[in-house]
């Protein structure tokens, strides 16, 4: 390709621009890299505590296996005592066979620019997660369909703010249950180039989601890499059950991510105290975690607590409390001693509208969890009514908070620009920064610039129609579809993919239950 | 008052009953002490930066103390270098000065059961502070006035999460400028018994704040005791002017609590980068500090600084953005190593209505503010338009977000109810918890309960009306202001009062600029 210099430089441009085409540039970063250090709540005599009394459930109590004869005679097979479904063990024992998961791992994407790591100093926003429900200011609340589920893939696509495309973005419910995840994972490649989770419904389906991730990657890669990350929730107290250890048995085998994720409602699947609920996640996800490890030594697995309290009034979940931010800030602290990535957090809220309690449960929620040292954080926009529903206003508001987490990772420049003397000496006393050489230079870099908040005064926002946030988000996500591009896609990986979904669609008969 | 075995009894009741009566049991307790750690952004090497910058600003710079000469005479007393009005000094100066201050302080309130600790691990939380506007769903934005001005401090008092009633709770612009302390002054004698604030706006009408505060606690006991704190606002950069000195001096004098407080738009006034907004503050706080032990040592000082960034596009302030929440956590951190206490933080949003962005903006800079280790929390509740207005509804929201604070400072019981391995053995795998024995005896207390969350299901919330929080909200100020009882007093102070209050105003013409 070398010609002239005159030439060059016009070929050079050419091909920059073919090789654009081919993977839009990302916009933003592919994750963030925490520079500052995460917040710990629980000093060293306080772990060991729990981390003993997880040791003697696990011991004592132990973990059930449900359904999964396989499963039982691995952990015989260890050293585990088992009886029934009920499998007791060393902690040590469950401590040395998770020493082969890896601290961090690289889950890839199809555009290589996207791919992101997952543990360490790292934080990955995905967005909401099994939703049933869906909400815009425009049509109100409503089942999700397969358009809804695309119109969320596309925006988390389009967002510079989330790194991944997640999984169930929304349950679309009127694709038969049992044919779902195919028309999920193909929108997944579909309209986005980012990273995605696969089915966890059945094993099948979780076969399903690699068959289609080898079209895209390749088999050879996929058995070497991670492509698909899959949340795998335990049945809390101290169960799994047989569904979700078959998906977890189908992708630890094809050496693929994850995340053990005991779901607790604290109250009803834990005890009603911090201590012991995180004595408790911390069994399980022991267990979870070895166990995936006696399936395939190696493959990629996340410790995966997510937690709520339960209103012990009304028996509802609640959203955002400061229990829930103290849980996290802990579990935090436990992923990080046995040495795997972490997964938690939530911009999550009881509030049934995008509205003040939205705001405040979600951001308590972000940023607790973000503190935390959460890695992978499931959920990080959209969600309301306790995660049965996404809403479209919701979904950009959190893409807000989204962005001002990479401004607060960034942690604080100490360069000689960062400390800023040259214009301390320039302005002096009782003068004003704002014509100074230091901020005409740094002035567009200098601040994260909210698309959404109301930065005019009263009566600029007045006279421009009065608008609170919902309202202002409600523009913003039709604007974002409506510049909706989708990333390139091979033609021939297409049409595989077409055709793979469409011979396992006409194999089976509709489900809807 | 011994009597018989049941008319002692009787007795017994009948003085509890009037003990109650004088001091109403405090709801809640009368301060958050803090039992999690704060959070801290900078490591060793990065503080010293900052404090070899901060060090280097006030010996090459130095910071002007305008239309003060007495200031100048003092700064030229104990060595500095006074040019015109600038004043320079080696930093280790102002350090040494510094030492008289006190770690800790108790500022006294008239009911000594609501006597709060500045400093150390407690956390106190205050009302808004200065906005000229108040709004509700129901009458509007207005100009504030007296009457709502004695509102607000009602809610404070009525409220258990915050701690104090505050100073200027908003702007009472129906009273005239020059008498408008007085009746602030007198409402938070008056319509509360929480510690309250002085006024700086002259040193007039701190004398006056001092006098008021003297006909409550005696002169002597004033003398001897913090009964005031004060927010004294530099002018940054690098300035304090004449009306805040004076006020200050009045304060330091009486042995009264100053605030020195750069109160900052980042960009405007002070570099647009973080860690030269940290040292231009730091030398600030410093000098300004410093100052108030040359007028009285021992004096008690807080250190208060609290920066918004400024838009750089519209010229406005933002709030609850990353950069904030940087700039809180590491002005803990730079407290500390002072040695004073730390007053920084709020509930602020540039939001112009409670909605969404009210509630994310508040909720990010509250928890980054409490997480930060503030001691005084000013502005804990009721702000809307970046400070300009107080909100009734968005007042009771935050107070809802003080309580949750409450429970996050409290940390992690790790006691043995707390770590309640009973739970956990007498529930076992695959049962839930609802009916042990520990959550029997936990129920009341396990959870903090919000009084505005929509824990309900979907139907039901729209069943009973589908109020958002705003809604909600405005039911719940009139429902506390309807159940408001004003605290007793003793009828000669309250007349005192009175007879002060008419004396200064008749003193003087109303003035309204």
């Amino acid at each position: 390709m070398a010609e002239s210099a005159g030439g060059r430089r016009k070929g050079g441009s050419k091909a920059r621009r073919a090789a654009e085409a081919a993977w839009p540039a990302a916009a933003g970063v592919p994750y963030i890299t925490r520079r500052v250090p995460p917040y710990e709540v629980l000093d060293e005599a306080a772990l060991l505590t729990i981390e003993a009394n997880a040791d003697r459930i696990l011991r004592e109590i132990g973990v059930e296996f449900r359904g999964d004869s396989g499963a039982l005679d691995l952990w015989r097979q260890v050293g585990a005592r088992v009886e029934g479904e009920r499998v007791r063990m060393p902690a040590a024992l469950a401590r040395s066979i998770l020493e082969t998961a890896p601290r961090t791992f690289t889950q890839h994407a199809r555009n290589p620019a996207r791919n992101v790591v997952i543990g360490g100093e790292s934080l990955v926003l995905a967005p909401a997660y099994g939703a049933p429900f869906v909400t815009d200011l425009d049509r109100g609340r409503r089942y999700a369909t397969i358009e809804d589920f695309r119109n969320i893939v596309k925006l988390a696509y389009l967002s510079p703010h989330l790194h991944h495309s997640g999984g169930t973005v929304c349950e679309p419910v009127d694709v038969p249950v049992n044919k779902r995840h195919l028309d999920m994972v193909d929108a997944h490649i579909r309209y986005s180039d980012k990273p995605f989770m696969g089915s966890v419904t059945a094993p099948e389906r979780a076969e399903d989601s690699v068959r289609m991730a080898e079209i895209v990657f390749g088999a050879d890669f996929v058995d070497g890499h991670a492509v698909l990350i899959n949340l795998i929730n335990g049945n809390s107290p101290l169960v799994f059950d047989t569904t979700m250890l078959g998906a977890l048995e189908v992708y630890a085998r094809h050496n693929q991510a994850n995340i053990v994720a005991p779901f607790i409602l604290q109250g009803a699947m834990s005890p009603v105290s911090i201590a012991g609920t995180l004595a408790q996640l911390l069994a399980e996800g022991l267990a979870g975690m070895a166990y995936t490890q006696l399936v395939r030594p190696g493959a990629p697995v996340v410790f995966g607590p997510l937690v709520a309290s339960l209103s012990l009034q009304s028996g509802a979940p609640t959203a955002g409390t400061p229990e829930s931010s103290l849980v996290v800030f802990a579990a935090g602290q436990l992923a990080r001693r046995l040495g795997v990535p972490f997964r938690s957090g939530a911009a999550i809220t009881t509030a049934k509208v995008p509205d003040a309690e939205a705001g405040y449960e979600s951001a308590n929620s972000l940023l607790a969890s973000s503190l935390a040292g959460v890695n992978f954080l499931l959920h990080a926009a959209g969600l309301i009514e306790a995660g049965l529903s996404v809403s479209f206003e919701k979904l950009v508001m959190d893409l807000d908070q989204c962005g001002m987490l990479h401004v607060l990772h960034a942690g604080i420049d100490m360069s000689a620009n960062g400390q800023a003397l040259d214009a301390v000496w320039e302005v002096g006393p009782g003068r004003h920064y704002l014509g100074s050489a230091h901020t005409r230079r740094n002035f567009h870099d200098a601040f994260y610039r909210s698309p959404l908040a109301s930065s005019e005064t009263f009566e600029q926002w007045h006279a421009e129609g009065g608008l609170d946030m919902a309202r202002r988000a409600n523009r913003a996500w039709k604007e974002m579809l409506d510049a909706y591009e989708a990333p390139p896609l091979d033609p021939a990986t297409s049409e595989a993919l077409r055709t793979f979904v469409a011979e396992r669609k006409a194999s089976m008969p509709d489900a809807f239950v």
